[in-house]
């Protein structure tokens, strides 16, 4: 089943079933009047949603017309966002552009930093930005939101926790990053609020394109209309969401809508070098640092710059079938202010 | 006015309001249920809850007897825990005693880190270790709840958006730490869940004791019921909460609820160097890791060892009519398993 949070003016949006094709809703407020709610007591209530959801396929319950930018994030704001780095080809690939190694543990230790998660911007919302100098940059990723998970659970166990598949883009402000990293308490200013797709998805209804942990689907990104990157987002990420959710449960539990992200999604090139530009016959990027990356690594300089104010971001994944499958993140850049 | 969240078996709790000598409670669900729907409508509903706890001073509202031990934190789980680093002695002894220099820069420029705030830990509730090993140590802080905080807020006009300040035991598994920060992307598995004082206070009910952003009171940390520090909190504390309200509001907003967090307190000797232990007349400390610290600096070893299954921490303040302000954090620590 596809659920939303419709814009009603409240902080957690109004919880709907969204149909198959993204064309229609329906209420589910006698079930749970949020996201949160509903996962809060998932496992009572998943079988009573998936019951209305069967009945909305069918027409057999009152709908109406349903549109994207209606939406909140599905979580408005959560308890807890924890976005690993789950694709190293684009650690290593950072780390190769300013001539550093990528340390071996890297490929057996996940990469994770906890995020703020106290007010996500909705799927089509502005980025507000308040200096074009600290370099707005998007990151393409996939994001699960758990059930209760207990402390050392296993990367297989973990699976069993994952409520719902999303699409998150996860704005960096890239010119705040060295300085702040330097400190050593990671990120903070350098991540402002993420953005997540208008509809979040049980893994039941993603068959057999969810399998091992990973999405094995092409994401698309596309810059200002342009198409930017076409990653396949089941290759190269190294570790699945088992393995990232059991790196945040080891030393205590997670609670029920806890959101944990894959971080930027990062092909290898099929000769499996640095990947290319779509324009070059690659399959492109998740973020525009990648291909910055990459120039610098090619040619010795950045060329692409980051995002400034009028630039519009897209992110979506499509069924085999051609529908939108979790609804397109769609934002614009403007300066605050 | 004193606010608690009492525990009825739910994730949030039920918010009740405390009688000022923490003798009394009365529920004020008409008004709000949880604190987090409180602090969703704050400017309106804090002027009701005052008026409520007015009468409660005056006994002319049903009353129950209060105990501590019957509270979850303030706010069982939250949408932002972001702690500071505002007490700059904290952080120069950690590097002096592993032999690197303080950045300059770390006297103007907040050390802040992301913290999870899916569920908290009740102040009485055991911490759960998964191995010794990892070297568990309590730290000591103060922290406020913020209103709806926008972004680039100036610090003078962030105090304003302190509704409560609190206790706070930020649990640090100290052995996972300098692995996991040289990852470079901050504290995650050596952060696990902290714990609130039972009470959140409003700042009018703090007296002259909070200006300019600060508590200027004295916390009493003891370990295994002996006294292990007394330190003055508003003493040596180089950023108000203000500052560090503005420095996480920089580029984007903060919702209602967010908590801010002080950082381990710590205070200088009188004569300029790191503290003392309580033993040898100093004011001692407010996390094990500062004493092994000095101990290193003073004597080449660390000596006192970190805590392990039974041990016991209290973390509390006394105003100065003796009364204990916002009750005792008080925990044990078990193994898991």
């Amino acid at each position: 089943m596809k659920l939303a949070s419709l814009n009603d003016g409240s902080r957690d949006g109004q919880l709907v079933l969204v149909s198959r094709d993204l064309a229609y809703y329906t209420q589910v407020s006698s079930i749970a009047r949020t996201l949160q709610m509903a996962l809060d007591r998932w496992d009572e209530l998943a079988p009573h949603l998936a019951a209305v959801a069967e009945s909305l396929e069918h027409g057999a319950v009152p709908r109406e017309r349903f549109h994207e930018h209606d939406c909140l994030s599905p979580l408005p704001r959560a308890y807890q966002w924890a976005d690993g780095s789950a694709y190293v080809n684009h650690v290593e690939l950072v780390r190769r552009a300013r001539g550093a190694e990528l340390p071996q543990r890297f490929w057996t230790d996940p990469l994770m930093y906890q995020g703020g998660s106290d007010c996500f911007l909705a799927p089509r919302q502005p980025i507000t930005l308040g200096d074009i100098a600290w370099g707005l940059d998007f990151e393409a990723e996939i994001a699960v939101i758990t059930t209760d998970v207990p402390m050392v659970v296993t990367a297989e166990a973990a699976l069993g926790h994952i409520a719902l598949v999303m699409l998150v883009n996860d704005v960096s402000l890239r010119n705040l990053i060295p300085e702040e990293l330097t400190k050593g308490f990671g990120f903070f200013q350098s991540k402002p609020s993420s953005a997540f797709s208008p509809v979040a998805v049980t893994p039941d209804e993603l068959g057999p394109a969810w399998r091992d942990g990973r999405l094995h689907l092409t994401l698309r990104t596309f810059v200002n209309g342009d198409p930017f990157g076409r990653l396949d987002a089941g290759k190269d990420m190294t570790f699945s969401f088992g393995d990232l959710i059991a790196h945040a449960a080891k030393t205590r539990n997670l609670a029920a809508g806890s959101i944990i992200g894959s971080g930027t999604i990062s092909n290898r090139d099929d000769q499996g070098g640095p990947g290319r530009p779509l324009a070059a016959g690659g399959r492109g990027y998740a973020c525009i640092a990648e291909q910055r990356m990459v120039e610098i690594i090619r040619h010795g300089a950045a060329e692409t710059p980051f995002m400034t104010a009028g630039d519009r971001i897209r992110i979506e994944i499509a069924a085999p079938d051609g529908h939108s499958l979790f609804g397109a993140i769609e934002q614009e850049i403007q300066l605050a202010g």
